[in-house]
């Protein structure tokens, strides 16, 4: 079966090998296990790969990733409360649902500007990030845009783009929960310094 | 749709979750690459996944995993060669089609002989193994287990079952190519100076 690479169980393990974080061995090794727990693992994924093919939708309000037109979180009341955050992917997004300390609504950019990669504005939901500023009245922009410099440069751009018009933030940056000053880089310990608060 | 656990989206991320060499935050990231790829990747893996769950099965001759009912190795004349190489895991027999080394034929155990989880020879298929040494005339079989407590013991035993009958060989043991001494275990450099040879 090994050296038949029409067979299924070969296709099989080439489809896995392209998932983020597993490599060639590593799918071999996950698809032995899913054939072990056919019943257990292999029919109910492959069923909820089928489901989420069909069902998963891009949100067209907000970019997130969900399986109605306009996603749950759009759609709850409670979450119109003037604060929008702009994050670059729908995994920041999940990240901040997680922490569960922002009770906005979100803007996913999907992406970071790129001159290199033609990535303009039109490509980052920019000018509809515009429109939902006026439209959803909101009263705070926070830019949660990652700390690289591609982020920080498209969040330079939206700060521009929104000035004037709304309470513009950013993240705060210091020192991690749990960071050891040693193991963190001098940009951040510069940041943490410059940002200290008395205690 | 974070919120909501019954989400056809959160299912496929917890049954992700569940694979060797994937947790929960990377079984997100998988989920969200497939999404973004859903016609190039999400689809056609589903469908790969309702196909295999369909048609993989064990040989019922060496245990080998593939699509039929005897495997290709077992039904391959040229591969009746008289060798019988004796393998823990289906893992175990694709790593060694990979070294192309070995043009005979398997006998995979699906484990190691265990007192402490109530595994018996009968759980083994070394009945079988002592079957097929007659039954396909086999002249050597080569023991290639584990080189751990628990493979070795399995090695022991089945040697003293098919002691007289055929000719027995373990895999050799001694320095991996590539390998430095300086990263080795002792028990290793024990082997490999013990079985060295003159050149």
């Amino acid at each position: 079966m090994i050296r038949n690479s029409t067979d299924e169980i070969e296709v099989l393990i080439a489809l896995m090998a392209k998932l983020p974080g597993l490599g060639p061995r590593s799918a071999r090794r996950a698809v032995l296990h899913l054939i072990r727990k056919r019943a257990l693992l292999l029919t109910p994924l492959a069923d909820s790969m089928s489901e989420v093919a069909l069902s998963a939708r891009e949100c067209l309000n907000c970019g997130n990733v969900g399986t109605s037109e306009i996603c749950d979180i759009c759609t709850d009341d409670r979450r119109a409360n003037g604060e929008l955050c702009v994050v670059e992917d729908v995994g920041d997004l999940w990240a901040m649902e997680r922490a569960g300390v922002f009770k906005g609504r979100y803007h996913v950019l999907g992406g970071t500007l790129s001159a290199l990669d033609a990535i303009g504005p039109e490509e980052l939901r920019i000018p509809r990030l515009v429109d939902r500023v006026t439209a959803e009245a909101i009263s705070e922009v926070i830019l949660a845009l990652n700390a690289t410099i591609d982020g920080q440069t498209t969040a330079h751009y939206i700060a521009d783009q929104l000035q004037d018009q709304v309470k513009l933030t950013t993240l705060a940056q210091g020192v991690p929960i749990g960071g050891e000053l040693d193991y963190l880089d001098d940009g951040t310990i510069t940041a943490a310094m410059r940002a200290r608060k008395e205690i």
